[in-house]
């Protein structure tokens, strides 16, 4: 087995110097400035050893990676109702496509797509201020980072909400099937806010360690999730977390993983590690470009991938 | 670690017993006639024990399962420039949707829903004749599992070409768009006749071997793959292998596998096992029902799910 | 030529008595409280002669036939450039589809299905506040009609924009490539309004009269349009006018026509007269289901199909 | 009223100098040869009085123009039950799109789309050998035309089967519905011939006289079809006569018309006028670019739009 730290230093090492960097999503001006030389990855292991490399310290807008956060809060208040609202399957589609909403009634195909997620955030902020909403959000990623200083970036929220057309469109066209329940300036309101927190490499790493392991935060041996819970998320995450490249990200990384038009990539390497990388420049399907080849090396040299050696 | 024999043995105790078995499916005449009651299970693990139940060693129609042999094929003929071809995605649609096809002119998504297995069908069967070509598929599958009495059902494979409008519309639209390259007739032949092997659950469970174990045959250390490409097809299978009902299946069963709508399914465990069973009854995406059952006693028995324990 | 007057007698007779009287819309409060039984008939000739029947002086919400008289507004306002916001043709999709936009980068295949005509509103918003853009209109459908009486329907419009989530989710999502271009608010306020405006069949009748005499208001000489855009607006309402049951209008009656949800429709025959007709019952179509049969009554006894003896 | 000899010359005369050709059908090799410098146009009056200009009398292969004879045999074989098989509505789809009968189980959106012409020759060909049917429909042009010397062109036939894949993929999708009943070979060969048909301008405007005259041939005063049917056949040939281009050809040139890959154009004045033009170059849509243009010229210098003067 490969020493972890060194393999990390040898990607931040290869990610820095890489002049194919994507393109930086323009569509959210704050994230537009965001520099694209930046990448950062962490990675914690099953004995909570970080091994970091490049910008790891440096917070980002974790954007969709949210997602992941609010499907495990929405299945704890609910459990499996909330199926009744969202599919579990891949999509096909791009990230904010509409066009399946109206063939399947309004009901998303999976919690990670823009519609699905917007559903499972009507769950949570449904009967609440958005305040309290984004607040019980809040304190559930700050206590699993283990870190209270981590907070929404108000201009992001701000600029995504101003921008944010295609997203008010699928929830409005949710609600019209009573998919979204609550008003619908709410429950986008909580979701602009939840996909504006900003986290660092190491953070987030942090607080997916219930994913890699069995649902439980291995640091405090609190459940965070039953077992049963965390694989179906990390299952979610192989199929539908990549938007219409989940399948490329299956058969290049290998791994459960969720990323986020921020640059970001949270991966969980079941019984490993959990990981989190971020270069801000995106592929053509709106996820990281050097986040992935980042987790491809990483996974190979450290035989990862849950498809075998 | 349960024993797995007992495991194995309590599972088909279980589903010989339930009373919901599904649909058998009806669109192939020689197909309908299987009776539901059937079941089989047989499991090979990476000492190349078998522990088998039920039904094991009657033989079935695979049908869409020898995707994944011809994929296996094709990628050692012509390696990724299969790509150009077929696609590695989800598809959202089901096993026999053409509607992608218009909108990706004429490029099926992934080599395993009809279209895509077409495609491969036509890299294989190019430049030779039908006989020749399905010759090779079977002395492929014969080697695999170590067993030459294995055969095409030649009943099957005339009743499938018979009532096959569907397929030949798939194939020749993509000949409108040059994807399959030979003539039409000659690559659905094939298709038609390599759908139509005959396999028990033994020697299914035998020929898969290689995907569960770095693309090498543990029983003879012959390299069938390699490692990173038995891995990719494990990807592809996880993500695609059961048409429009892949994410249920990952998220329930939690190991890459591929349906047919003969009723049987291979999945594997990487590193641990080869597994097939067989249930005639599908369910509303064409997938075995109690199949699937099967697998997720199976894999949450032994703890096999690829997303965690 | 049989007369007019006896021909529309006798339809709102056989109309009052038939029991097949299809389906009240009852997605809008206001308007699933309209009685069934109410059928309304008007005919202007050439003359200036009105053959009324039935309810003929009984107002309703005449909805989406208010497209045809905002189409005519926008294109005087920007003439043919308002074609490169929303297209010509058919849609093959329901009124409310929001498919196409998703494809066709949020440009609506014609001005009478929803998105299209929110965005005609748009243009005749531009720049406006909602109470002047309004006013407008309604000064525009009272100067047609001769009758300064005509009003907004204050509770439809409320109701309409309470419940008008599927129109909220085409207005964002066209605003979101830009074919919206003003605040969302604004042109959805104006659209649910013009779309709530009260009229009688007689009333209606008479202010399309300039579709079917070139262009011109017989009553006064007063061009209201050129004569090549009364014919092209006739033309979109024969292809256009009764969303994905415009073939089966033009195959049944033979005339342009546009319906509205509230069971209105007004048709035109060129050179001939000006009709409008109402009954509130829809069919699946959403489309008037004893005003289209008044209408094939209408054209049959006539001989007004524009297609022929 | 301006003399109609007279404007058809003029519209020639410019037909033959203009720069804007279009681009002649690629697809099939046959039809790639023909000269775009060609020009013809035929126009027959109530009198049977003939205006003719350019290469009136060169012959062209009709291609889809046969459907709108096709159509009147088949519905003249077993009347409205054809509707059973084939919708009214227009597509909103190109041409040869498969999109839709995927959605709709089979059923073609109506009989001017590839897949409805097929459908609607397979009503034909049923029960007959292929030679049979073909020789039926040729000799119902023949009649039509009053000239027994129209054939088809076997070159264009066989070049049409060996490039068609597209419409064998719709003719076998269309059969695993049911709703191609005969063999597909047979259906498909009745197909490809009758669109192989070469006929000249004049020899098409004398065919469609019918359409123009209440179902009525004026020449002879035979009953093609009835009045009704004659009124429907100009509606559908409105809707849906042009493909995805047909609400342009309403607005532009408010005529029933049907356009063919070979650049030919039937047109329907009803009461007034049979029209063919010829011009093989097509626009985007697949329709003539300058036969369209031509009656566009036509219609609004004899004031023949049905949508008014």
């Amino acid at each position: 087995m490969p020493d972890l730290q060194a393999v990390v230093q040898e990607i931040a090492a290869e990610m820095a110097q890489r002049p194919d960097r994507g393109e930086v999503a323009h569509y959210i001006p704050e994230l537009a400035r965001v520099d694209p030389q930046l990448f950062g990855i962490a990675v914690i292991d099953a004995d909570g050893r970080a091994a970091v490399g490049g910008d790891a310290d440096v917070p980002f807008s974790i954007q969709s990676i949210s997602k992941v956060f609010t499907l495990t809060l929405a299945l704890g208040m609910i459990g499996d109702r909330l199926w009744q609202r969202v599919g579990r399957e891949p999509s096909g589609n791009p990230f904010n496509s509409i066009v399946q909403l109206e063939r399947e009634r309004g009901v998303p195909r999976n919690p990670f797509i823009n519609a699905g997620a917007i559903a499972v955030t009507d769950v949570i902020a449904s009967g609440h201020q958005p305040r309290e909403s984004l607040g019980e959000i809040l304190r559930f990623m700050q206590s699993l980072a283990r870190d209270p200083t981590i907070t929404i970036d108000g201009a992001v929220a701000a600029s995504e909400k101003r921008t944010g057309f295609r997203n008010t469109a699928l929830a409005n066209y949710m609600k019209s099937f009573g998919v979204v329940e609550g008003p619908v300036d709410y429950t986008l309101g909580v979701y602009f806010h939840h996909c504006a927190i900003a986290m660092t490499c190491r953070q987030l790493a942090t607080a997916g360690r219930y994913l890699a392991h069995s649902g439980r935060d291995p640091a405090t041996g609190y459940s965070v999730v039953p077992a049963e819970r965390a694989k179906r998320i990390n299952a979610l995450m192989l199929t539908c977390g990549h938007y219409d490249g989940s399948g490329e990200f299956a058969y290049r990384v290998g791994l459960p993983g969720k990323s986020g038009v921020g640059g970001g990539i949270l991966a969980v390497a079941p019984g490993k590690a959990s990981i989190a990388v971020w270069a801000p420049g995106l592929d053509a399907a709106g996820n990281s470009h050097l986040g992935r080849i980042a987790l491809e090396r990483l996974t190979k040299r450290m035989s990862w991938s849950i498809f075998g050696d």
